[in-house]
């Protein structure tokens, strides 16, 4: 008996994974986190108003969702004030980032992206054969001048960026992102993952203009909506590029509660205002508590903190493993110097308190070269 | 400004998608079916054990599903006397065929399957770059050694195989599913799609083996379990071949709520009997309601029965469309001499009862040579 081959592009694809899930963690530590700050989910929950949509469309789970999002899409059309033909919706942004990188990048094709910057997307590019060219961040940001000279340099079919940063929390003024629209070669795309801009300050998002076939934008469900786990999220673009994703999206993926959880989240404003203050007060308390440990936190328009242990990498992942051997889910940058930090995910105050008296005991051990 | 390029492959695919959905003919038409009866969805509804799940998980939405489905894949697991690393969790089988087509078809790869089998894979094997062959059904089933012979001809890296068959409902024993596996060529792969082999009767599943690195078998929780709108659905095979999914997959993509109903839905037994009951008596009705309009019903091992209309294609379409004109949703195979039949999925008496309404009007027009 003779197995299938896979073909050779899948064949020498590495079985590494983007992420290990909390609960994995869990399993392998067999002990629950006390805390779950490490994912950037929203702790403080979703809105009244998509629980509420969800149970009640619960006995409807037999029926597909429908496969065009019409009813989500009108509404998402309406808040952004564009036609509905320009918005896509899919499984989260990481799946629509899938389908992107699948329609725009063959094998051999290069890709630029920020060396540390969002592994799921890299995880694709190499999925799809895409060679990969990384720019280091700069001061801790993302650095659209030199993702564009690399993108010129090696004729990239598509840059990735995000604003605000995932991991570091940093961001660029919406100018800064408009001129790098302005300055995108001929043939490349700007996949503009704006995954946290609920959390940003007004001024970073630069205006949507699906008219521009030069970007497509990347927002989701899964953030400041609190709807991680029912995937969905959407990309916002010209409409041919938005078209092409039927070629190729999984048509019946994104399923009918979590339609109905996201149009319910949408129109519930008031709680997406209450998601923010929280998430603006949570992040004071985790700058405050790395104040109160004598460390610094970046200031972040995320709803996440990264926190400067004040060392390298090595001390910053004693700090990491310290905390989650104190049953503390928080993750950290991949990459140096950003690899000094820990990044802690905004919570309920109860979880930020048990981060605060977890951390000391991190850091004593990791200042002793233990651990 | 210049556009991205999307990759030659993607530019010379079209737009056209599997299925239309029933909402969007019900947008199309200003008017809601009163009896949903296309889409092989379990009207009957899911287990309440699975509602309550859903529901009592909704305000834990906020978190991302756990990317190994592990609470799942162990229940799973234990439910088939297999290894939990034979099975793999994805987003419905329509999730999982894109996932097994892009791991083993290259562009330009052979694939062979039977003329009006499941679009949706088609569409997987045109979207990877896929060469597909497709041979006649052959007595209103799918033809296994025709399958075989073309793979043998062909070179085909991949062969698929519904059973029972949709669109017909006709099925093979499991023997003769063994024997095809038997003879899978060397270096190929049979994919066996099992989505409603919960309502065939015993005997049709050959034992599950998944040492055997020849076959991946394909089941789903949107059928049998009525939760075709939260998107699940598994794979089982080899765990070399199950593993590199791992290297494709949208780890994230299963949501946890879906992961949740799922769960709940394995475990009650006793709804799924009831459920199997309810469909098996829904195709008697159906094909009493054919009886009692001088048409005859294909024998169905699925949870929809083809009925022959007595005609020709265009005739069928005609009866398919005058239904749909009184509010009827269903759905009709794509293929001379299947097109002969329209397919009616089981449902609720007194949804059945207004397709037996609706039928003998529908078939007056037709046999008028008008609509």
């Amino acid at each position: 008996m003779t197995g299938p081959r896979l073909t050779p592009l899948a064949a020498a694809l590495p079985a590494t994974v983007p992420f290990v899930g909390p609960e994995a963690q869990e399993r392998a530590r067999a002990r629950p986190f006390i805390a779950r700050l490490g994912a950037n989910e929203l702790g403080f929950g979703p809105s009244p108003a998509a629980v509420a949509a969800i149970a009640g469309a619960a006995a409807e789970a037999w029926k597909y969702g429908d496969p065009q999002a019409h009813d989500l899409k009108q509404a998402l059309a309406a808040h952004h004030g564009i036609p509905p033909e320009t918005i896509t919706v899919g499984e989260g942004i990481d799946g629509l980032l899938g389908y992107l990188v699948r329609l725009l990048v063959a094998p051999g094709d290069a890709v630029v992206t920020s060396d540390g910057a969002y592994p799921t997307f890299n995880f694709h590019v190499a999925g799809h054969g895409g060679q990969l060219f990384r720019v280091p961040y700069r001061e801790d940001r993302e650095d659209p001048a030199a993702l564009l000279a690399e993108a010129g340099a090696v004729g990239a079919r598509l840059i990735y960026l995000a604003n605000p940063d995932n991991p570091m929390g940093t961001w660029w003024p919406a100018e800064a992102v408009s001129a790098t629209i302005d300055a995108i070669p001929d043939g490349c795309l700007l996949a503009l993952d704006e995954a946290y801009v609920e959390f940003a300050p007004e001024g970073i998002a630069p205006p949507v203009d699906t008219t521009d076939p030069r970007v497509i934008r990347l927002r989701t469900f899964s953030k400041a909506h609190g709807l991680a786990g029912m995937r969905i999220g959407y990309a916002i673009g010209h409409p041919d590029l938005i078209g092409a994703f039927d070629k190729v999206r999984n048509h019946f993926g994104v399923g009918r509660l979590a339609q109905a959880a996201a149009l319910a989240s949408l129109r519930d404003t008031a709680h997406l205002a209450t998601t923010q203050d929280r998430v603006a007060a949570a992040r004071d308390r985790i700058a405050a508590i790395a104040r109160d440990n004598a460390l610094s936190a970046l200031p972040s328009a995320a709803n996440f903190v990264a926190v400067d242990c004040g060392g390298d990498g090595s001390f910053a992942r004693t700090v990491l493993n310290e905390l989650i051997a104190r049953d503390i889910f928080v993750r950290m940058p991949f990459v140096a110097p950003q690899d000094r930090c820990i990044r802690v995910s905004c919570g309920p105050a109860e979880e930020l308190d048990r981060f605060a008296a977890a951390l000391p005991g991190a850091l004593t051990v990791a200042s002793s070269g233990a651990g």
